[in-house]
């Protein structure tokens, strides 16, 4: 096994977010789901913006934000993803190069547009999210750099681009590279309705040990293991994985791994703005310090930092220097 | 007179901005005039964009930045300018229509694409900017609402649109239109470059009482005026203009009507985030009270206010409640 060019790949979805505050009111009119996440159509896509109000546009995506929040860390990344040939692809393809994130994934001619995502902050800085999916999920096989691939410590994966078929088969595919070149494979749950639609998938991979680290949330942990009791979904599914990351919002994360379980509070904020990115930007400092070969204790708590960084503005790509936030933490 | 339909309406550039902290060391070795704003072609965009950090992208715009902050206040207001029929585009006519402005201009199809303008930020919140006028620059005297013009209080004139041919056509036409039906014409100087290029236009403006309220900031007095000394040019310009405003950054700002003058100090403020928009928000609190017909005193106050919350915080449109916040303090 050569000497990792990257520490971590990322193959996600390529969106631009849409970001505006909204009164609580609005979420109820709207249908909305509070706090989830909605897979949107184009018409849908105009309505919900019509409704919106002044906004701006800042590069997202669960993945692409994880690796933003990895490279200001210090992490040598790439991405893969797919944009259209619109002004969104290149606002997303300029803000994750200047992140210092390799991206060599050639933008999708013609309709649809590039994906985005239209996010309404209520004043207690929930995010409610409506994705429409555009170009993201015509991600093909072919756009695979196979050969980064396997030069990369981790190859990290988003649950949410499991629900299209092309962008399926291409992470697939990049699994098989993965464990060949005998590098690790990351996945993150993304979001209840995805368990929903391809739980099967995910517990297959699992039982097969082909995801050496899973992210999830609380409410992923209960949809996959169908225990409503955390520690009873912890027990379930901690043995199966290598590394078991879950983060309980407010009551901080837990990781199990080897046996052992770790803890962490949430870090104290004086204000939460906007929750969007929070666990992307949670596995973003996990996976640092779980790359740099940290204690998992200091892997927590520098997801924790990250996290709280994250929720302290609009945005869920890093604005503060995450770099001195953690050093001034852990030695 | 009929009743005014608007309070205020404007002539301006349809921008939006692209954001992002830099060094001050990037704002020298990329040549950039700190402070100031310069007129790039397609080229230069290109280049300044690759070497600009990850950003973020809000609706900008001088006059538009000024009615968004008057409509925050509870202004009925209506804007004039070219967009393209792009992304950008679509992004800049919903961030104004969203802030409860009227908007009307048909976008104008094929290149060039919607004005943008490269901000680049530096720690002490100074903002460097380099605007790319793309369809702006084409807004036709064919596009200009005459009626929407005849039936708003005040016609607003952004200066840096006076560069380009078309626009300052249309803006002729446009004053001779607010002039015919009794309307105010106010005008922001906007940069000393615009000054440079057509003070001979302004003076003669100003001279034959084509502009009822002008608003510059101490640099573009001078550049009027000819006049280093603050006080001289004031004392030269106030007796032409009904109504002068300068803003002094720091200074606070200072106005002259029917040969009084009034003064406020800035409002204090914990951090200057990013002074983008400062002026255009400074002219909206002052029109504000100005068209409630206002003590002079309160509306350069909720001047002093708007801009104020502008500067915490990155975009210049507001973001907090400004008519909260000018209500606690005029009663």
């Amino acid at each position: 096994m050569s000497q990792p060019e990257f520490d971590v790949i990322a193959i996600g979805n390529a969106i631009v977010d849409v970001m505006a505050p909204c009164s609580d009111a609005l979420v109820e009119e709207l249908g909305m789901v509070r706090g989830g996440m909605t897979l949107i159509d184009t018409e849908r896509a105009h309505s919900l913006y019509d409704a919106m109000g002044p906004a701006r546009e800042i590069s997202g995506g669960s993945a692409a934000n994880t690796l933003a929040g990895l490279a200001a860390l210090g992490a040598k990344c790439a991405f893969i993803g797919q944009v259209a040939d619109d002004q969104l692809g290149e606002v997303f393809a300029h803000d994750i190069r200047a992140g210092g994130i390799s991206f060599g994934t050639a933008p999708r001619a013609g309709d649809p547009p590039t994906a985005r995502c239209l996010i309404f902050v209520t004043p207690d800085g929930q995010r409610t999210m409506n994705t429409f999916l555009g170009a993201s999920q015509y991600l093909p096989a072919a756009a695979l750099d196979e050969a980064a691939i396997r030069a990369a410590s981790v190859l990290y994966l988003e649950g949410y681009l499991w629900d299209p078929e092309e962008p399926r088969a291409a992470m697939r595919r990049a699994i098989a590279a993965a464990k060949d070149a005998g590098r690790k494979v990351a996945f993150t749950l993304s979001d209840a309705f995805v368990i929903e639609r391809h739980g099967a998938d995910f517990r297959a991979m699992i039982e097969t040990g082909e995801i050496d680290i899973l992210f999830a949330n609380h409410v992923e942990l209960a949809a996959l293991t169908g225990h409503d009791d955390f520690d009873k979904g912890l027990a379930e599914l901690a043995p199966k994985v290598p590394v078991l990351v879950v983060t309980r919002s407010e009551k901080g994360a837990v990781a199990v791994t080897g046996g052992e379980r770790f803890e962490v509070p949430a870090e104290p904020i004086d204000q939460v703005v906007d929750t969007t990115g929070a666990g992307d930007l949670f596995a973003a400092g996990f996976l640092f310090g779980h790359v740099r070969g940290w204690k998992v204790a200091d892997c927590l708590t520098t997801g924790a930092i990250c996290a709280a960084e994250i929720i302290s503005h609009y945005g869920a790509r890093p604005e503060a220097d995450l770099k001195a936030l953690v050093a001034a933490r852990i030695g």
